[in-house]
């Protein structure tokens, strides 16, 4: 990055805000994927007009610019694979609004997702997506990828909560999109297209979230088994009679890895584990919960049931739940972690072929995610070191990708493709839809200068 | 229309399919806007192949095409302005799936909503979007327009419902869209994108909607007031409490419209109803309703409460809520319908706004619709073949349009902009906006022959 462009930047954000020393740009070269790319440059705007203006300073000189929020996507979105500029959100950190009247709240990208949780509480607020990185993620990054969590089966997704968006477009320009309402038909769809984009089209500078009336009470259950088909199969049947707010499966690696966090001691037979949480008003818990437990009554597979007494126990099965993903690492160094989703009916078969695929490629292959909507996370664990556990591991894992689209399935249910999935694409879309799709790219993005190397 | 395309389009839809006679091309001149433009040829294709290869026709010889549902959209959608052909999917209208382990449905575009509705109660599953027309319009004129419903307070909107899409490119090319699954993030949202697109973009020829469980019971009440005021005041501060499933309210006039249709006799003093359903399974319904009957008897201005006692009553109550629209003609010939959209707290602001510009422009005006979203009905009464009222009457409907601006709304909440809303679009939407979609219209429609001369 020539220097009469750092100087620019300089001018821009201010001296303070740019860093270009290599330890600084370092701490901004990696993500959850364990991947690593270190930036030319690192910028820590505070205004959208600021980055109108750094969007404009790279188009007319040709660098790329990566937006960034917590650094803890999985699929790589916010590494700079081509260099250039990383565009630190973290200080447009500000709640701008909440309106109670209309159930709505502004916010900038930066800000963390449990951080708006935490100032909606006290106001009977409720904003339902929950990735379990939430307390460290942030809703630009939440938005930019269309991530999910655990309560999607009753609440649905980030998609499902935004109304509207101001971006910055490649050239500078600012473009907001959307609606304060619920309905609103004027025009294209353009913030759905900004959803899930991964940050390939504009810069993400505020978003218009839907808020609902929080939750005043919950229950949450353990229910134990010896074995996961019988935890799956459970699922589907439950689905048809109610719809608990998360219903989360752990297999059995899966739960030795967490065992030591639970608040109870397991069985010994214990080959599976659902977590299910009930939520709504008091009265309204009390019938869901009467109606789950004359359900499991009927159900003799399962092995132990038991209810969260306190909210301490609840915060521990919960801590254990998130923790899965990073204890993970004492398997094996390294992980391919893939969130496919397949439709319910065929959660048993995607299982079934995890592992089988961890048997034939000879790797700890375990499984575990949220049940309700199909979104299971699959993970792969090798040592990078060794080059024919990559093999394998690449092996267990395209396998395992046509396996998801032979179940009519997705490659991702809320991770995004960014750097990870992109070679595996051709395997969901079609020729067309890759056609149309890289169109729509080199619209918003003539000169590839906004998160360039992803997703395609 | 040349005679060679004709010919043409007859051999690929077959002779009896294609229809050029003048009294037949009428059938299809008209929409719910009572506009009137014939096109030159009607075609009645039954397979996405056949319409591939209309495209591919239409594209080589550059002539519009314009698809068409039941013609009942309230914007000009489905109105051959530029002439062309018009694409009726009525025979397009097979239930191709139910999948009940995973709760969605595959359809046609000509299939009629209600149908769709009556198919899926006998299984237990239930598609909520409800558009008025939902006896008559179909599933692809409701994807294309994003249509919403009484409903949507509690459930949202087609858009919420809509998982994937078929649909044939402009250039003929066959494009499948979006997952089976509650999540998915693969690739930029494209489902959405024609969501909403008013037919502009690209032929909707499959659709995959989400479903849910049905709910097994309701209870439905009308509530009559001496002022419209205090019923829009008591929706704002019922909605703290709970979210029943509608919430719609008429005006005064809009009620007299209706009167002799509803099954019980009003109070003289009656100004203002509000019909309000609940639903879920019979113990929720029966909880909701003792919190919604403790709330109502703490509100001393409410006129009347009268709980329906039967289906029948029931029906009678929405049928006679489904005939404001149609029984408004009793007042002048011709309606500027709007469906402005603004944050619920400003409901009452723009009902004060229509009831001024009645008064100002001395045109019958009234308002009914969906409280709970903040979706209003206006209704500009004016006569046609009077120029001096046509004059007031636009007058009003900008005025309108400007005021819902102010009070942060959207000119429309599921009819679209079409021909109607076209001029008034650029008070919505920035110069950054209609350009980026005026290339995202290019992009699909290069040579402009899907549906011209809608939306810009």
């Amino acid at each position: 990055m020539d220097s009469h462009i750092i100087e620019a930047l300089k001018d821009i954000v201010g001296a303070e805000r740019l860093e270009t020393a290599l330890e600084e740009r370092q701490c901004y070269s990696y993500d959850g994927t364990g991947q690593e790319y270190v930036p030319e440059a690192v910028a820590f705007p505070d205004t959208t007009k600021q980055i109108s203006r750094i969007m404009a300073l790279a188009s007319a000189s040709g660098f790329a610019v990566v937006p960034r929020g917590a650094g803890s996507g999985m699929s790589g979105g916010s590494l700079p694979v081509a260099g250039g500029l990383v565009l630190a959100l973290a200080r447009m950190n500000r709640i701008l609004e909440i309106d109670e009247a209309n159930q709505l709240a502004v916010v900038e990208p930066g800000v963390i997702t449990g951080n708006l949780g935490a100032a909606l509480a006290p106001l009977g607020l409720f904003y339902p997506p929950d990735p379990a990185s939430l307390k460290f993620c942030t809703l630009g990054g939440n938005v930019a990828e269309g991530a999910g969590g655990p309560s999607a089966v009753k609440y649905g997704v980030t998609r499902d909560y935004v109304l509207g968006l101001e971006v910055v477009l490649a050239d500078g320009r600012i473009l907001e999109t959307g609606v304060r309402t619920r309905k609103g038909v004027v025009g294209y769809d353009l913030t759905r297209l900004f959803i899930g984009s991964e940050g390939t089209l504009a810069i993400i500078t505020k978003i218009i979230l839907r808020l609902i009336a929080r939750p005043t009470a919950s229950k949450t259950l353990l229910l134990l088994f010896t074995d996961m088909h019988q935890a799956v199969a459970l699922v589907a049947t439950l689905l048809k009679e109610q719809t608990p707010s998360t219903l989360e499966y752990l297999d059995n690696t899966a739960l030795n890895l967490v065992a030591d966090k639970l608040p109870f001691p397991l069985p010994a037979a214990t080959r599976a584990m659902l977590l299910v949480e009930l939520d709504g008003d008091p009265d309204s818990v009390a019938l869901q919960s009467a109606r789950l437990n004359d359900f499991l009554d009927s159900r003799p597979e399962i092995l132990h049931r038991q209810q969260a007494q306190s909210p301490e126990e609840v915060a521990a099965l919960w801590q254990a739940r998130r923790c899965v993903s990073p204890a993970a690492f004492t398997l094996r160094p390294h992980k391919i972690s893939e969130d496919v989703v397949v439709p319910r009916s065929a959660i048993a078969a995607l299982v079934a072929c995890a592992e089988e695929l961890g048997h034939r490629c000879r790797l700890p292959i375990f499984t575990f995610g949220h049940a309700g909507d199909g979104n299971i996370h699959v993970n792969i664990m090798l040592d990078k070191a060794d080059q024919e556990e990559v093999r394998r591991g690449r092996e267990a894992q395209k396998a395992l990708f046509q396996e998801v689209i032979r179940l009519k399935g997705s490659l991702s249910g809320e991770h995004g493709v960014g750097l990870t999935k992109a070679p595996f694409l051709d395997l969901e879309l079609s020729a067309t839809s890759l056609d149309i799709q890289r169109q729509l790219k080199k619209l918003f993005d003539p000169q590839n200068i906004i998160n360039p190397g992803k997703i395609f």
